[in-house]
């Protein structure tokens, strides 16, 4: 059986997965620390670069993504995460929060929202203010009474109210680094860190199929 | 009777108001325009040091700004736009959008998002592929089918989630740049832009009272 490393490229983290174990480097300091094969997919150029320097027989996956679709430019990250289910809505919250609906295996459609630090970051440019640190540990359904609470209320009503309308009754997978925080919200939450992985490992499938 | 202009110092404009009339400057080419007595209210401390340097007997309403609540921190434009109405939700959407509930003339809170134009500012940050000009054209009950439309669905519905959520069935106030655009996705909407001046109106009885 061959030892392969799957890589995840992200706008912000290089996300690995390698026989159960999962890690993520910062592409400014990525070193080669696999050995055998990897498998990559990427949504960003310049840190896809950063990885074939350290290893340039990686392979490409997202020639082997593959979802039914009317959807035009979906990010292979997307993409995997799709193919892992075969209904429900898909919350990928890293950097950006990108909402996608399943249905019957076939992708029907998606939310690109901030990820909650653009979110943080993005108040302060806007007035001096607004330069706190956002709370995010009250309930939901008590009015905000500081301006601390107003923004932390303001990013969690905002995201949760749209994945809430989105989604209705059906199921919701969380993954990325702020999946498990924003899963606590839902009963109909399911927080699965391996999501894009597990789309990864279909196309690694048919990747090998096709290199028989 | 004085010769009285009103002006709401925002974050990103200075918002005028003199017998009926209503217009915007921005700081940087701020003249003084207006005779007779100018009375402002303020988020935006460096512009209103710009503001006093044009008309240093300008008065500020602050002090005669009064709305019971428990918010700690709530900006003067917001107190004005809640002495306003005696119940409702009051919507004001500029630089940043404040949504505040009132209830028998009482403030029980508030959230702040981020203005339209800043959302849409905080996309190209995360990533060149989400540097595109949101479309915000389509209805909102169907899902996006690209990014453009991915990002301008997913600014509008995080931000109509919120208010729909805190309004219920009570009435909705909009103001501010974005109010009117925001109004049209809600039956229970009231677009009025004088909000604000009718607080400061207000405001100004009672200082007129106190000068008496």
């Amino acid at each position: 059986m061959q030892d392969i490393t799957l890589c995840d490229i992200g706008n912000t983290h290089l996300h690995f997965y390698h026989k159960g174990r999962m890690w993520k480097e910062k592409p400014e300091t990525l070193k080669k620390t696999w050995n055998g094969k990897l498998c990559y997919i990427s949504v960003n150029a310049q840190y896809r670069s950063m990885l074939l320097k350290c290893d340039n027989q990686a392979i490409d996956l997202a020639p082997y993504l593959a979802i039914n679709t009317d959807y035009v430019g979906l990010g292979a990250d997307r993409i995997a995460g799709c193919m892992a289910i075969s209904d429900g809505v898909i919350v990928d919250a890293g950097s950006a929060i990108t909402i996608d609906v399943v249905e019957n295996q076939k992708h029907l459609g998606g939310y690109i929202l901030p990820g909650i630090a653009s979110y943080v970051s993005v108040y302060a440019k806007i007035s001096k203010a607004l330069d706190v640190s956002p709370s995010f540990s009250l309930c939901c359904d008590i009015l905000p009474q500081n301006t601390q609470e107003a923004i932390g209320y303001g990013i969690l009503k905002s995201i949760t109210a749209v994945i809430a309308e989105v989604a209705q009754d059906k199921k919701i997978y969380f993954s990325g680094g702020d999946g498990k925080f924003l899963s606590k919200f839902f009963s109909n939450a399911i927080y699965n860190e391996m999501l894009i992985f597990s789309g990864m490992q279909k196309a690694l499938k048919a990747y090998n199929e096709s290199n028989l």
